[in-house]
């Protein structure tokens, strides 16, 4: 065991960080566009609909595939002028239902980053979204075992950074955090005090985007590149 | 400030203790009745149709009204064979979203009765349901500051009641939980070695009914009666 102290505490987004995510909803998307095509005049971009309706929904119903699910069927019903056959949204549903029981797909080298890291850091599991889908994932990812403390938070925002250290007992400028988005992984965490390495993923949710941040940090193009980064950083 | 040393810390459930919230599904469940019923063959039971999606979607959905939203437009859509036109299943969503959003109705007595036990005890309010609601509804209650800890569990059984109060430091000896549900608030608490009081609300979801739980445990009429059960207790 090395004693690289880089850092205490390690936090690990897990959506598009840790397993697949934002994968599903494009399909998704792409589904959606398929089925309500033959419903809707020539000309609307269905896609651009639905995430206008994701958006507008988002401070009712919060992130996840049931508020997804739901928005889908409320654009459809709208974007139809009402016109959609039930069995159509029925197919949708279907969708939704998919999406909160399909299995988890790990990203590459996920479990060996952890099991490594692991070794000298304590590791969190910080996501956002749904209670129940986001605990399913965790408890059927065999990944659960590496993290000391997962908690599944309503916002990533500053305060719930500081609760959260607070709470493992780590000062911000022990904490690193690793995730793909920038607007809830890094900048709140640069905010109190800590440390952020970005691990981009090639699909970014709309809502997740942030432009001229004007903010420095680190960013990996895998996962896999974690521990050497933490071994230059000691 | 009396020294009853009866508990140290009190939680309190949320959800038809301190705010109606059965209400509301009940009435959503009218409305199902009342707007299927045009498209439905005579003779069946669409409430009892209901019951049994929300119930078999349980394990993937998990509890709330987004997940019940759900149910019931799935439901809608399997007991009228897709006949129910896109129009009803837009009223259906509307009453999800009017769920989602219709302000918190306070049951009578609870801020006096809070205030009066907070003064002597830690108070935790531990809920169930889907994060994004119950954050809305604990925020704008006007109750929150009455709490030291809050948290929206998954399921409440023995094993997040144990996690709970190793959290915020309480041996279950000196734990009380107050709720209206036998399933969820009285009998894991009991199982832990903790103490409960029973105060039942006059709707109770199905899913929430226990029979012969063989278990003895204090009822209170109405949450008012709390503080003089305390005394009592002392």
């Amino acid at each position: 065991m090395e004693s690289a102290r880089d850092y205490d505490v390690i936090g690990f987004d897990a959506d598009d960080t840790l397993w697949r995510s934002e994968d599903a909803f494009q399909m998704a998307e792409e589904r959606f566009v398929e089925l309500l095509g033959p419903f809707t005049p020539p000309g609307i971009d269905l896609a651009a609909a639905l995430r206008e309706t994701e958006r507008s929904n988002l401070s009712t119903s919060g992130y996840g595939v049931k508020a997804f699910t739901l928005s889908m069927v409320q654009c459809a019903i709208t974007v139809s002028s009402a016109e959609v056959p039930a069995n159509v949204i029925g197919r949708l549903i279907d969708v939704g239902y998919d999406m909160l029981t399909e299995p988890v797909q790990l990203l590459p080298h996920v479990p060996e980053v952890l099991a490594e890291v692991g070794r000298d850091h304590r590791l969190l599991l910080l996501t956002k979204g749904d209670l129940v889908h986001q605990t399913r994932k965790i408890t059927t990812s065999g990944l659960e075992h590496h993290f000391e403390y997962v908690e599944i938070l309503l916002e990533k925002d500053p305060t719930a950074y500081r609760r959260v250290l607070r709470h493992v007992g780590v000062e911000p400028d022990r904490f690193l955090m690793v995730g793909n988005s920038v607007r809830s992984d890094i900048l709140p965490v640069l905010e109190i005090g800590g440390s952020a390495v970005h691990v981009p993923y090639h699909l970014l949710w709309d809502h997740e985007h942030v432009a001229d941040h004007g903010e420095e940090f680190s960013e990996l193009t895998s996962l896999a590149e974690l521990p050497n980064w933490l071994r230059r950083a000691a």
